[in-house]
């Protein structure tokens, strides 16, 4: 067996300590596994002093990232910080100092992603991401290989296990949406600022590295549309499954002839679709492509364990590459500036609630605002306003139509005297294909 | 660019014919993503002067796959004849020869992976097979590569699409196992003689190299307990149903305390678990791993476009390392011949639907034989026979207990005149951990 490789790792919280606890159980069976000794050479975290208990084996901490990354003795740096900085500068540092990555970070890779792959194809190194999006679920390493035969066409995602968490307890147990957040966070599922995950940013990072992977196009969160669940009311979840919906926080990537349809938002889908079984914080990823049809794969999107899973499969598989000597392979162009599909173009169906007037006539009022846009009522329910007694809840489902009609109308009936409040509105995901 | 790497291909059916046009359809993209130009030299088919009109672009078209196989001016070749014979010969000879080989041969893999594998080893190049269990679904590649951190505990798949739709066909439409046969056979999911589905050989193919994949260990078909769907009729799936299951016929491996655990059997599954919603043709694998947790992967089994999916995926891997010259990454090492759990010591509650006299004293004989065996019961349900009078359906489920208890309740039960019939004994996913 040759020389031992050895590892920087970054961080040593949730997912740190996951790998650490990993890579030290089996030392063993990793190096039979990938034909060379890991050794963990140095790792970084906040608190040198509080963490001094897991320096065994020559293992050297250090509150320095940067300085872990560029070790002469590191050869496999492993990125569990987090967020964009430091952690991005010390993959780049890492890259450039001729160092292969593993990383977990969702925000780096949306953001830099393209830009730090060609760094390291241009050092002859690699970045590896698996981690970043979906926890232990493998859907980089299956849209990278398994399903490179594939044009694919769409990826919809349920990437977020937070609001995915407080979407089923809404939905199951008519939880509010305050009580979900409380309960989430109770839990540990949501932070005290719960706004990257209920906002939706979190699912925007990695729809980003998601879409740029299945399309082999440059996209970055800011190309995501992105709504999210903080108009969600507990009633909205019985008129949905009333209409034969669930309703899911799902991100979608499409191609269309308008170009690349990138979006995050919370969506009505058919009690049938395997996304509408998917529930608390498990993910889900559902690639389709001209050969495979669609292919669906579930499981744990966080956690130590799940996320241990990913880190180290993808330091094996460098670790086995370098130990036979290999270069990298090849990656596939990217187009650096796709086209990117216009929202208000989109085709969708769509759900909307409003508070309405308890009076006669808004019914016909709303409907002739509708149809002056050329939207097309498929079902409208009127029920008393759970607490305005003056008020009505009006439901109402269109066929699909271009998103910008919707906004449209909804511009038209705002101070119209016809909606008192607009409740909410989401599209529905029997999108005509375009 | 290097030279063209030439693709023989054995056999031109459904799938040869998908991969062939695959590979025509998509040639250009195919060359920049692999790094070499991929040429179609030969094609194996029955019957020459029939398919001659495929002969273009200088496709060699022959009725010798043994030729095909060892051919001067083929790299890959792509074995899509099925069966053991001759496409077990015509692998052999082809990896001998120094040649890799891609096939979705899941018998030829089932009793001859192992030993292919090692011969690919020993010559130094590829033997790749994702296209042998459940199409498209990247299940091999996953087990190999992406989960290869893990130790992993169990499979649990769904992974015959013809028995899988003739089970929901019986149970969401009540078609007896007859008209869901006849139903399958008009459209192409059943053969004329549908054994291999119907008598779970096609699954224990699937399963032993699943098993053989996931706990690094030789096993075969004959080491896994086999038993058909024939006897399921369409009511079990009420009873299943009111008692809070689904019926899938079911491939399940398992680590236990005894060895390896290798079944394929019809399984009562809760209404919950992921498989009780995997209806119609649908496959779908479900992995247990000490990291990963569970991760499912779904998606179509069986079909031109999905099985071509994962071959060109294997011929485009396989292309791609020996375009950059690199060696095949090193096997891990297997058991060659692993403990196998007895079956009869599995723990596991169990179904049984009886014919029954409707006569006074049945209830009490055989609670008391159960009773004598230390299987306790957890359910009984008498109803009247759907067709005889002086009948009646029992139905028991049982608390988990050794699988020989109820092997010999079942022994004692038969001639004893308290049951006129022993309908079907089905075992429930709900098992102990042992």
């Amino acid at each position: 067996m040759g020389e031992s490789l050895g590892i920087g790792l970054l961080g040593l919280g949730v997912v740190g300590g996951g790998v650490l606890d990993a890579l030290r159980a089996n030392a063993q069976a990793y190096e039979s596994r990938c034909g060379r000794r890991l050794e963990l050479r140095a790792a970084a975290v906040r608190n040198v002093s509080a963490r001094s208990a897991l320096a065994e084996d020559g293992l050297v901490l250090s509150a320095d990232p940067a300085d872990v990354a560029t070790r002469e003795d590191v050869d496999i740096v492993v990125e569990l910080i987090g967020g964009e900085s430091p952690a991005s500068e010390c993959i780049e540092a890492a890259l450039s100092a001729g160092k292969s990555v593993v990383t977990a970070n969702k925000e780096v890779m949306a953001k830099r992603g393209p830009a730090m792959l060609a760094l390291a194809e241009r050092r002859g190194v690699e970045l590896r991401y698996e981690a970043s999006v979906g926890g232990g679920i493998p859907i980089i390493g299956v849209l990278q290989r398994d399903l490179q035969a594939n044009d694919v066409s769409s990826v919809r995602a349920i990437i977020n296990g937070t609001t995915n968490y407080m979407i089923t307890a809404m939905s199951r147990d008519g939880l509010s949406y305050d009580d979900a957040l409380r309960d989430a966070q109770r839990l540990g599922y949501a932070e005290a600022d719960p706004a990257s995950d209920v906002d939706g940013i979190d699912a925007a990072y990695k729809l980003a590295v998601l879409a740029s992977l299945a399309f082999h196009a440059t996209v970055g969160p800011e190309d995501v549309y992105r709504e999210g669940i903080r108009s969600l009311a507990a009633r909205d979840f019985g008129h949905a499954r009333n209409l034969g919906y669930a309703i899911r926080m799902l991100a979608t990537a499409r191609r269309t002839s308008g170009g690349l349809d990138l979006r995050v938002h919370p969506t009505l889908v058919p009690l049938a679709d395997p996304m509408a079984s998917v529930e608390g914080v498990l993910n889900a990823v559902s690639v389709s492509g001209d050969l495979i049809g669609t292919a669906v794969l579930e499981g744990a999107g966080a956690g130590a364990g799940p996320t241990s899973s990913a880190v180290v499969a993808d330091i094996l598989d460098v670790a086995g590459r370098m130990a036979s000597g290999q270069q990298p392979r090849k990656q596939r162009p990217m187009d650096p500036s796709p086209q990117l599909a216009s929202l208000a173009e989109i085709c969708v169906p769509t759900y909307l609630r409003f508070e309405v007037p308890d009076r006669a006539g808004v019914l016909a009022e709303l409907g002739a605002v509708f149809a002056s846009e050329g939207v097309s009522i498929a079902s409208v329910l009127q029920t008393p306003h759970p607490s305005r007694q003056q008020s009505a809840d009006l439901i109402v489902t269109t066929h699909a139509c271009q998103d910008g009609a919707i906004d449209r109308v909804l511009q038209r009936l705002e101070g119209s005297g016809s909606v008192i409040e607009q409740g909410v509105r989401l599209r529905i995901e029997d999108g005509c294909d375009d």
